[in-house]
């Protein structure tokens, strides 16, 4: 297994002409955070898709919602129309790392196997902990991996609503919010937080009691946190992803944002704070990987100083950026 | 108004003799990050409750668990009967910043004014954006002020299932993870991540169709991520919190679940890990607090240069860190 060193220049080059086996030993490297990491970003960073206006690169759509509203049955249906259209796809799951995640839970993956041997998609299932610096530093490099692979849309799949679902939206070019009858009320989702991130809005599992509703108080909560300044009004898609009900009209609304994205200033502004947050993360990770390793003044010193109540934890921070 | 400097030493002392309103101010003092911030916590470090066993303070408890499962409803269940316990209670509710923060969305906060004039309850909403360091620097801080008030227990209700939980959760004493009957089937709970960090379940809503095969389902699972090093056993507890069943056998779990904790390594262990993530928030968030400064070399700047293609964002972040 003489693997140490891998060949960037060759792994990149296979992966731009859309090797799937290139694709996914540059996003392992990545993911891996190794030695090869700042190898791979520096020869990724600067390319340009051949067949694509200069810049603008792959759609990034976020997926996004409560738990059990079909998030993977409509990450699976939006590739099959996808593909269809002949676009490039890439999907990446993000995943709780959790002690299930090479087993059990990975079921619902399983949906995703009609697209396993399809050579215009890339799939790959990331685990939200783990990589030191979090979802926010290792997300945007597989992005950058499957843009460079020459994809048109990567949908970027994530569990649970909470800050990491924020987090990724902050990384997307067009999220998409989905919502299901019967998994509580408006209000609950609502509280979530997730009516103001979302650019289109899903009610999934349509042909369900309560769908009406749910998308009647949908729309009336969506005009009470409208931002003005938006030229862009979220409309809200009805589907049944089993069924493939309304996904090409989704498919429409999501073309429609992009080409708001790209006639507004909306597009630069969100790759701008897309920039900023991984610019932040990566320095973030690289100053807590130092202060694990500080001895006297180290991270593991100052806590027990603070719970002795020797210290309080604004002097310790203190002490610690100060060395 | 002239309401700029607060005299901390007085609202500290006032604090500790239980005064509502200087811990309010306190509270809010911290959670404002007011210039204020540093001479309330250097005042609080030192603190040790009269009535208490030195370093001990206060048992923290985290309330988690799937949007609607009813987690302001057992806070106040909860609160209701550490009352008649003779317990003096703190309360944290973690709302989402949003635009509705202010309005219709405290609508379950209603529930919460049972107990708006008991003088032994302290209540509080607190957001979860807007303070620069979020949540991992603002909670800490309020936890210490509540601490210092005397409280007995201090519940943390939080919103949804995500990072934020997680991150709520490294800073309990006990976590409580709620489930509710309805909610979407197990495996969609698991995959939230939820499994991995409760001490203690509760399957509310237990009159509900669905409540036994739950249980079953939560067991199961359990076994199988059940952590070897471990001696505690997470309970399952069945609850109706809108009827206050199961609300006494909970609070026994809780308080056997604290004397396992100080029996055992785990309290140190707990809040030693709480005083490390909550000394690198604040550390990552002054150092963020300077970024934004920066010209030249500033976030902006580095991020358009990402943007363009003309650096990547590994050499940003260096470029960032050596100013």
């Amino acid at each position: 297994m003489a693997r140490r060193t891998a060949d960037i220049p060759t792994l990149v080059s296979r992966a731009r002409d859309g090797d799937q086996r290139s694709v996914a030993r540059l996003i392992t490297l990545v993911e891996d955070d190794s030695g090869q990491l700042r190898e791979v970003m520096s020869a990724l960073s600067t390319y340009v898709a051949p067949d694509r206006t200069a810049g603008k690169g792959a759609q990034i759509i976020g997926l996004t919602g409560p738990p059990g509203v079909g998030k993977s049955t409509s990450t699976s249906a939006l590739v099959g129309a996808l593909r269809s259209r002949g676009k490039r796809v890439g999907v990446l799951a993000i995943d709780p790392s959790s002690p299930f995640t090479g087993g059990a839970l990975l079921g619902d993956r399983v949906r995703m196997q009609d697209h396993a041997l399809d050579k215009g998609v890339y799939i790959r299932s990331m685990a939200s902990r783990g990589h030191l610096g979090g979802l926010s530093v290792a997300t945007p490099q597989a992005l950058r991996v499957l843009d460079a692979a020459g994809c048109d849309v990567i949908l970027v799949e994530t569990v649970g609503v909470g800050q990491s679902e924020v987090e990724v939206a902050s990384m997307a070019d067009t999220t998409l919010v989905l919502l299901a009858p019967g998994m509580g009320d408006g209000i609950q989702a609502a509280k979530a937080g997730i009516l103001e991130i979302g650019d289109i809005y899903v009610v999934n599992k349509s042909d369900r009691d309560g769908a009406l509703q749910l998308r009647r108080e949908l729309r009336s909560m969506m005009s009470l946190s409208q931002r003005a300044e938006s030229a862009w009004r979220a409309p809200i898609i009805n589907t049944v992803a089993t069924e493939k009900d309304g996904v090409e009209e989704l498919l429409d609304a999501i073309g429609a944002h992009w080409e708001h994205l790209h006639s507004s200033e909306e597009l630069q502004r969100r790759r701008l704070q897309r920039a900023r947050v991984e610019i932040e993360a990566i320095a973030l990770a690289s100053y807590r990987r130092s202060w694990r390793g500080l001895a006297g003044v180290g991270l593991d010193d100052l806590a027990s100083q603070v719970v002795a109540g020797a210290l309080d934890p604004y002097a310790a921070a203190d002490a610690l950026i100060t060395g």
